[in-house]
């Protein structure tokens, strides 16, 4: 099966916060990166979801939104990936930027070629992504 | 009026599930196809959504994930819309994607050119259109 | 710091509804403008929102949807920013459409150059820009 996501981050679920309507689902990937995702108490029934069981987050590249150098501000979106800028894919108007983590998750965001020169994004320059919670869809093995 | 949204689905309100802060509406579209919206309470009393009325609900087409093939996964997403590629529109970086579903509703789809390759998506193979609930922004008649 | 999010609005936090697991938050730009977030209570506590407390709200600009002519529909979407617009950046596939703002806020949106015919968006006509709430991360001085 294909997804038109271009990211695919697969793991395991380390843990699983309950509220009333939704859940905060925390997936950790191969090498040790995390994914938080926000799905409704509906799907974490109806898709099984538990701790240790392998599930997959998929998210657009362009909901990721990059952050460069050293931050100066703290933000509310609940995945904030720190890692090196792997790749850049420069089209007419954007640019798909490759993040790769600690852990070797690469994460990929798509932004305007202007966003990159304020950023002065170049292979090897520090980056995080910003994916917020709400924003990761979550799927398991049929 | 007009908006800027490749996906204007035209429907009457079929169901409405109450939460403390969030409904989930479900629109059923001519045709049969239904899509689910998640508001919040304050935007089911402001707008009055109620079963029965007349609704629009309103879809980026970035924010819409597609899928081909056989599912062999299965999705938080809350809308997984299945039906057949209608059309292709490719620009330099970015194809958009037209899905035709069972009752007749088009479901539009911005994603990059790399994944239409990897999915091989061709007129008349079969995709589905997967939706977050809460990224569909709800319209009624003013 | 630098973000890639075309939307940064600095403001100061005029009020938030606390709910069981998210709030919402309000944050009065300079010139008066607003823009509600909806975040984690997570993210009240963590960041340490209160009113009168300095914030920032990022929105990539892909995820404002435009509105063109008036109204005749009203809509969920918690932000509904009505003004004119400034600027139009035209590329092969999208165009970036800037709107300004009654108190002086500029509003930038990623939409298809088929929405700019269809919408006739052209500098100087009135324009709203739709962003969900749940769109909206928030920042605070570190």
């Amino acid at each position: 099966m294909n997804v038109s996501a271009r990211n695919v981050f697969k793991g395991k679920i380390s843990a699983i916060t309950d509220g009333a309507v939704n859940a905060e689902v925390e997936l950790e990937l191969s090498g040790g990166d995390k994914v938080v995702a926000i799905v409704t108490e509906g799907s974490v029934q109806s898709l099984g979801l538990a701790v240790g069981k392998e599930a997959v987050a998929y998210v657009k590249a362009p909901w990721v939104m990059l952050l460069a150098g050293t931050p100066d501000v703290r933000f509310s979106a609940r995945n904030q990936l720190a890692g090196a800028v792997s790749a850049l894919t420069r089209g007419a108007v954007n640019t798909e930027v490759a993040i790769a983590l600690a852990g070797g998750t690469v994460v990929h965001a798509v932004v305007t070629n202007e966003a990159v020169l304020e950023l002065a994004l170049k292979v090897g320059a520090p980056a995080t992504a910003l994916i917020k919670a709400s924003h990761v869809i979550l799927g398991v093995p049929a």
